[in-house]
């Protein structure tokens, strides 16, 4: 029993943690483009917890967790304070904790969306696809909010590196293994093939 | 018997007006972007009852009301054909008495948006946010149709006027007050702050 | 029993086969627009797929049928397939076909979205409002990810043809037809009114 809730607690502090990271990534990203203090929240929320909305509604899982638990919203409002403080008067925040930080987030949300699919019996193909639009979902609609064509879209190893994760859970369940196997499994594999991404500058090929 | 009729078709009568003024704006901004008959007519749709749609597909009230009851469609029709007709023949639109009905209908949306989710049990944070979506929501989606950064994102004193008046409900709901004399107040308030708001020109913080 | 899996089986493939020049088109345009493999794969998917996910959202039919059943996405990798391999070696693809198949593709979505909205007791407003949605949706997702204007909003004889299909449908199932009969006539009355607005250049009226 009190394994279990060590372990609950350990993804909700997780989830949450990445929630942050989203949500300060997103305000980052709003300050530099102009916008106000309601821009930079509104962006920090939705890069945050836009992917899980969209999967939930269509899950039909009703009203999102995100709007429901009042911890995921207050989550994004921090992160956007320490982006607002940053662009005020702090040194710049480095680059390399984030990205750390941001490959954890995208490799939880993956894996929290690929369980939710999971267990609502959903096929091979819309469980991976619901992994990866909660992994990456926020980051596309902060794009277009911001009228840029979604990153993710343009030159990525960023939502290839959800899909790998989420495919290596259901490969993982296939062959037998609990769910928290298959889960440490993906987790560590987007994560890990997320950072490789960056540090060897892997890209998709393009086709003009 | 008699008054509660009276303030349901009074409610009624506001939120039709409402869905017609937002119709109106959006349509009018919709023909000087160059947009087709069918743009117009869709970009006017989307920016009277965008908001609401996203914040019944959120609640779980699907089909949304303004699929199933035809008056709405009907009102953002009439307000793309006024629209329509001021961008051929009449004399411009005078901007004093828009600005005012945008305000109403601003606070209009945000009180019922606030009422839905109260309705729903939704806790504090996300009634606020049900409130504001249904308020700004349909002038998001009018933006990004139009390839715009929305404007309440970038310099508003619009969205937080909502905002003021959806917490003015919950406040006032906290401290025993019916939800009619609770809706009154924050209705008054968001519509007052928009109005200050316009004429003194109050703007939120920016961090560049 | 023959005769309706006959039946059931050539709307399978029509269904599918729609699927499949939407997400060719859609895919084409992404390699055009310098995305890479992952954003042409994820254009195709939701220029194919969007309109129908957002339909079957708004009427609470969800997990749409699109990530329910994994033909549908099946058929849109097929299209991105087809799309990336004309892009780098085969000669481009003759326009007239495609306008055609885009043609049937739109006919039948149309009649798709429709009969799911008169199955669900939806008014007639709402009907067609699904039926064009179905058919012009995924195209207007695809161009907000490529910020553009949706090209149906600026210059259309395309969602007006969807248009006319759905109140075809309405007005033969009025008359006491069934709804083969209604959906023959209103696939018919679209296709044609759109291939017709290709090649009369059909266009609707701009209002400066």
């Amino acid at each position: 029993m009190r394994r279990r809730i060590g372990l609950a607690n350990l993804v909700l502090a997780a989830d949450l943690g990445g929630t942050f990271v989203f949500a300060l990534e997103g305000a980052s990203i709003a300050c530099q483009a102009g916008l106000d203090l309601l821009g930079v929240v509104v962006i920090g929320f939705v890069a945050a917890l836009g992917g899980g909305i969209i999967r939930d509604v269509l899950l039909g899982a009703v009203p999102p967790a995100a709007i429901r638990d009042q911890r995921y919203p207050l989550a994004t409002i921090a992160g956007a304070v320490v982006a607002v403080l940053a662009a005020l008067a702090l040194p710049p925040v480095p680059a390399m904790p984030l990205i750390v930080l941001d490959a954890a987030g995208l490799a939880l949300f993956a894996v929290a969306g690929t369980q939710k699919a999971l267990v609502r019996g959903i096929g091979p193909f819309g469980t991976v696809l619901m992994g990866t639009l909660t992994a990456v979902g926020g980051g596309v609609v902060r794009d277009v909010l911001l009228t840029q064509v979604p990153v993710i879209l343009r030159t990525d190893f960023y939502a290839t590196a959800a899909i790998l994760g989420c495919v290596a859970i259901l490969l993982v369940r296939r062959c037998g293994f609990s769910m928290q196997v298959a889960s440490a499994t993906g987790g560590l594999m987007c994560f890990a093939a997320r950072l490789l991404g960056v540090f060897w500058h892997w890209h998709l090929p393009v086709f003009h």
